[in-house]
Parts: C-alpha cells; sequence; structure tokens
C-alpha cells in the first residue's frame, strides 16, 4: 500500500495543465533522436560559459562604479538575502524603456523567478474568493492555466478567432459571467507571436482592447515572451503596456527567450495602486512582493547579476542583443511555411503564416492527440505539440503546433520530410 | 481613487504573517546604523566574487568528466531550461549521506528556490479541501505560517515547551482536530537549534514523536538550516530523517546557511509514495515536481551550478565547508548568553542557552511589541525581533529574539549594552 493516495492531495495534480507538460516532458525523454519541432526552447548554439563569468564580472562592476558600492557591498548584494522585489530593477527598467517605450518606475516592478512566478504571484493576489475568475484567450499558454490551477481559480475561455482575441467574445464572456455571479478579475493575452498560436493583435485591436477593459473594468495581463521576434521585414507593434494610459496592464516580462533560461529570471510590471484599509495607497508590485516573499523569498541573486551584466554588456537593449538570434529564428519560422508549402501544395492541411515568434500551427483534417504524438516519435522520429494540451477541455482538436526555435534548417527539412510521411499515413 | 483594493485582493496579503516579514525589513532599513541582533542571515566575511567563477568552473568540469557531458550538453544544461526536480540532485544525496547519515534515492529529491518554494510546494500538495489543516510546533519560523496562508491551510499551534515539543499536547492538538471534522495533515517541526526558540529536540524526543506520527498517521516536515552549527563541544544529534523508517517524515533542507542565500538553493526530500487513480505508485517527490513547474519551471541552472560547484569543492560535505563559520557562530552565541549573564545578574531576565544555532530568546518583565521595537531602534540603535511575530495569534508576548549570526563580536558587545539600557529604562 502506498503512503498516501493522489486523491488526498490538490486536486491540480490530477488536473491536465499539470500532467500536461510532463506528458510531454516524458515524450521527449523518451526519443532523444527524434527530431523536435515540439521545444519552445531558445536557440542555444551562440551559448558561452565565459559570457557567465563576464557577465558577473560587468554586473559587480556595475554595483561598484554605478552605484557605489564598497567591496564589501558588492560581496553582500550577490552572496546574500537581498531585496524582495529584486536587485536589477533600475536596469529592468531601462530595458523597457529603450526596447518598448515603456516608461515604468523601478519600484512597481518585481524581478521574478522566471515569468512563471510572475503569473502565479498576479494570480493568487487577484483571487480572493471562490467567484472570482480568470479570462484567457484562448488557446493558451500552459502555464497559466497551470498556474490559476494551483490557486484554485476557474479560467473562462474567451475565442482568440483570427486576429488574437476576438472582442466580441471578451464582452460576452465577462457579461456572462456577471450574470452568473462571477467576478473576472482579469484577461490574460500574449499579444505578440503568441504560444501557441502565432497569431498578433494589430495596433487596431489592440487600442480596442484596452478601451474595453477600461469599460468592463478588468485588468489585462500581458505575456511578452516573443516580442523582439518578429518575421524578416515586419514591423514590432507597441505592447499594450506601451498604449496604456489607465493602468490597466499588468506585464509579465521574460528573458528565458532573450538572454538565458537557465537564469530563471523574469519579472512584473504592476503599476497598479491599491487601497490599504487604513487608507493608504500603495503599488500592487508591493502586494505581489508579500506573496513572494512566502513563495521564494527573493530571486536568486547571482542569478540576477548574470542578467543583469547581460543587459548591461549590451546598453540595456536586449534588441540589440539579439539579431543573430532574430535572424534564425525568422529564417527557421520561413523555413517551416515554406516546407508545408512544398510538401503540401494541394490544400489537404492549412498552417498560419505567422509574422513573427516561435510556432506554427497546423490544421490537418483528423483529430491529434497524444497517442498520435506517441506514435509519431516513435515510428517517424518527429516531435511536435497536439495543440489539445493548450485548451482548457477535452474536445477532439484537429491541429498540432510546430516549433522553430531549437533546430536547425536541414533539422526543419528533416523533420518535415517526417511529419508529411506521419500526416500521408494518417489520410 | 486606487486601481484596486485591497480587500479585493486575497486574505493572506492583510495576514500577519505576510505584514510582518515587511514590517520587520522596514525596521532595518529604516536604522541602518542600529547594531543588528535581530537579522539571521549567515555571517559573510568569508564571501568571495572569485569563488563563484570557481564554483562554475568546477561544477562544468563535474558535468564534462564525472557525467560525460559533451562541451554542448555544458552549455546546454546550465544555459537552458532544465529538469523540473533539479540538476544537483546527485550531488545533494552525497551531501545527505556524508553529513547526516541520510541514505536517499536522488529521484525523491526536489531541488527549489531556497527552503521556502519547497515548503510551499508540500503544502501546496497536501492541501485537497477546507477540512484540511496543517500542526506547527510554537512559536514557530514566520516562513510556514505565510506559506500556509497562500495555499488557504488553516495552521494548528502545538506548544514547543522546553523540550521543542510537547508531545502530549501533540496529541492532544490532533485527537481535537480530528473530533471537529479537521483532517491533520503534517506536523511542522525544526528539531535543530530552532528558529526562533534555539531549541533542540533530543534523541529519545525524537523517536517518540516518530512514533507518534505513526501511531497519528501523520507527516512530520522537518526543516533543518541550522542542524551544522552546534555550540562548542556539543554533539550532534541524527535528525528525524535520518531516524524515520517508514517514510514519515518529509526533509526540508537549504543552502542558505551552509552554502550562499544569494543562489536560492533548497531541496525537500519527499519519498513517500503515492498511488495514482490507475493504481500506479510514483513518488510524492513527482507530485511536487508538477506543481513545481507552475511555480517555478525549475530552480535556476545557474544558481544550482554555483552550489554544485561548492558542494564538489568540498568533497560534498558542508560540515568541513564550515568549520571556520560553525567556530563564529558558536563564539558570537557564547558572547550573548555570556553578555546577557554579565549584564542581568539578578534574576529580572531570564533567557534560553541554546545548544546550538544562531538565537537566543529573552524574556522580560513586561510585553514586547513592535512599538518597543521602532522606539530600540531609533533611541537605543539595537534590534532585535519581537517573539510575538513567530506566534499565529495577537496575544500579547514577553520575549524577545537576540540573533548572533551577522554581527561580530564587538557588536555583541555594543548590542547588549544598549539592549541593556533600553531594559532597564522600562523596567
Amino acid at each position: 500500500m502506498a503512503d498516501l493516495d493522489v486523491a488526498d492531495l490538490h486536486g491540480s495534480l490530477t488536473d491536465r495543465a499539470l500532467t500536461s507538460m510532463n506528458f510531454l516532458n516524458e515524450v521527449a525523454n523518451h526519443y532523444p533522436d527524434a527530431i523536435s519541432l515540439a521545444a519552445g526552447r531558445p536557440y542555444e548554439e551562440f551559448y558561452a560559459l565565459d559570457d557567465l563569468h563576464s557577465y558577473l564580472d560587468t554586473f559587480s562592476r556595475y554595483l561598484r562604479e554605478e552605484l557605489g558600492y564598497d567591496e564589501a557591498g558588492v560581496r553582500r548584494a550577490i552572496f546574500q538575502y537581498g531585496r524582495t522585489k529584486g536587485i536589477v530593477h533600475h536596469l529592468v527598467a531601462r530595458n523597457l524603456e529603450i526596447d518598448e517605450g515603456i516608461t515604468v518606475d523601478p519600484e512597481a516592478l518585481v524581478v521574478t523567478v522566471g515569468c512563471q512566478e510572475a503569473m502565479l504571484l498576479v494570480l493568487r493576489a487577484l483571487r480572493a474568493g471562490p467567484s472570482d475568475v480568470l479570462l484567457t484567450v484562448s488557446p493558451a499558454y500552459v502555464g497559466i492555466i497551470g498556474a490559476a490551477r494551483l490557486v484554485d481559480l476557474p479560467v473562462l475561455a474567451v475565442a482568440g478567432g483570427n486576429d488574437g482575441v476576438d472582442l466580441d467574445d471578451l464582452v460576452a464572456v465577462v457579461k456572462k459571467a456577471r450574470a452568473e455571479g462571477l467576478r473576472p478579475r482579469a484577461c490574460y493575452v500574449m499579444p505578440d507571436f503568441a504560444n501557441p498560436t502565432g497569431l498578433s493583435l494589430d495596433l487596431e485591436t489592440r487600442h480596442r482592447l484596452l478601451e474595453i477593459a477600461a469599460q468592463e473594468d478588468l485588468l489585462l495581463l500581458e505575456d511578452n515572451p516573443y516580442g523582439l521576434f518578429p518575421a524578416e521585414g515586419v514591423d514590432r507593434v507597441p505592447t499594450l503596456k506601451a498604449l496604456d494610459t489607465e493602468r490597466r496592464v499588468v506585464y509579465l516580462g521574460s528573458f528565458a527567450k532573450t538572454a538565458l533560461p537557465g537564469a530563471r529570471v523574469g519579472y512584473v510590471v504592476a503599476d497598479q495602486t491599491v487601497a490599504a484599509p487604513d487608507g493608504t495607497i500603495g503599488l500592487l508590485a508591493d502586494e505581489l512582493s508579500k506573496i513572494k516573499s512566502m513563495v521564494t523569498v527573493n530571486t536568486s541573486a547571482v542569478a540576477q547579476a548574470v542578467i543583469g551584466g547581460k543587459l548591461l554588456a549590451n546598453g540595456c537593449s536586449l534588441v540589440s542583443a539579439n539579431h543573430r538570434e532574430r535572424a534564425i529564428y525568422a529564417a527557421n519560422l520561413r523555413a517551416i511555411t515554406d516546407g508545408l508549402a512544398a510538401r503540401f501544395p494541394d490544400g489537404t492541411l492549412t498552417w498560419t503564416v505567422p509574422s513573427g515568434g516561435f510556432f506554427v500551427v497546423v490544421t490537418v483534417p483528423f483529430a491529434v492527440d497524444d497517442a498520435l504524438l506517441e506514435k509519431s516519435a516513435q515510428e517517424y522520429g518527429v516531435l511536435w505539440t497536439p495543440m489539445g494540451h493548450f485548451y482548457d477541455g477535452d474536445g477532439p482538436v484537429h491541429s498540432l503546433r510546430l516549433s522553430c526555435s531549437a533546430v536547425t534548417l536541414e533539422q526543419i527539412d528533416a523533420g518535415l520530410d517526417r511529419l508529411a510521411a506521419l500526416i500521408d499515413d494518417q489520410l
């Protein structure tokens, strides 16, 4: 007999949102020789161990020369417990100004253990009672659904449509929820080259989304891991946060794709004001910081120093730090869509042609499930992601996600040949 | 008008467990020149920036030479996303074998973002419904109460008494809770030189606690940040986990005091078996890992590499890595208790004489509250911690905690003079 029964543990542990990551990782680990058009991790050929040393040195020099720390102070900043909201907040604020045109008080930033912790902190703060619900544009990144499960926050899906978000559906979902006595707290959206759809919101849709958020008194949780990677010839569109004049947007930031995932450093901009019972007004960032003190205490100072050093080494611009990566992702994305067009000229399949990011969604004339992925891995040697993992429900889904970020052009070519063989055999 | 009202956010945000850390930090920041007999951070004079570089190099060499990684594999391990349960698990298992005589399957370990994340993961897993409760030996570390608040898990206090835990009270609390329809899931305890009491459980009490846990079908959450720091001439006592033959103990580990806090690396040993709905048996560690994937994804590989390097550089023994620190803490602890005896020979005060760790509790003949701490900081230039912060209630508390870890002998001497002046003025 086992010591414990999973039925006696938190309900999230048997929820698809939490088991699906595990399943996908297991398939990938079980078939290490399969070509992975599933992995969304960043391109790694430019990583160099020496960079870690130079980033640490650069950040130490910044503490000494720019902030005036003495040697003991530098050691204390990097080795000891630190400020809960982080120690690279000024550098992140500079980065947001330079790369995104977002002007933010560094005090409104919380540096987190990756963007995932930022999501958890925000959802934990917003879930005050059983009538609270979160809206997400659907299909959505698994991490936001999983974080919602951990704080017992139900998720209502808003149709993504062809524009990245169906604004009429958003209003309808909000009104229906309220009619049922529910309290929609926020809507999660990835406006730039979304995971998993690859879709982006155009400028007009962004403005209208902000208007609706104001009308309906909703917060928008803007997640932007891929914004720096537009396709060849595509211009970037301002983020919601850059357009936000009423503090409607909580901005979730990641350095995983633009610096390195191994640091696990992300952040949240939470400049919303919060009234305390005694009438004092503080920042949502400070409320998130209180929660963070009981989740991770603070983000590793060593890890922050690495990210701080990389920012400093690039004049705080990650656009300029990612010229080579951007070109590779753009070429790979193009290779996937061109490769699909070459292999499926007859219209049996459709696929998205994203204006940037890592992902292409392919729609096929049969249901795509985990069993088909296992078959694909074992018999065809190619990995991809069943789109069902990004929907908060169990209905059949006829599409799959391809990722261009962790492969070479040769692997894309071979991977698409294998995928085409699988698909032909299913038809 | 503010954008949000704290009354519409999660209840933990107005709870003393979460605001108390903030208050204590604010007082410390506001009076930087006060002598801190409050700070529980480790001694920092031996920290050296060069060590970071050598730890990273040592860990890279281990991946290459001991685990057989090629250069691309080493870069991938340190720069990319990694195994949710961590990448230094074999080294932590070796450390537990060498320093604690705990033999553990590395697969039963989850490497976490400090011990705080380990607590959160365990409490999140154990809180399945509204009848679940956590027991903690009281007074208790603020972090466990705070983590319980974040997952809406009520906390029942078990008297600590003079032996570190009052076993009769433990049984009584369990029985009373069950009679009320509650489900006690676990009891949190710090058996070695506890924060805040400084008390330790003797060997017999440990055996009896394990027996009671088995009788009452309770898990024990053993937290052990200070075990490596016994006082001069004191022998270490085996941990509960080392004595645990029935997988009753979930062991919470920290490298903050024994390596460096700035890495934010801790771990949990969760070797309990868990039955899944399909009848398969897994490890509690794997359930915790699923939750972790939605809290922080994985612990920073860079931070793990630093801790892994420090472990490797010391033959995986943190006992041998901490000879100098142990001697300093022992001398400082002695200086505090000797200093109190010299200043208060007449019996107006009492204090604990711990057999190790960082903390001495002083009981005074008047109530000790936050206002007195502020007065002490402002008028007397000495910081300490009101013991009320470690009780889950609001009653008056007549004691304060002194910490010996982040001060010199000279600062202890001057700090005690200032404390004596404050106390004399209160009498």
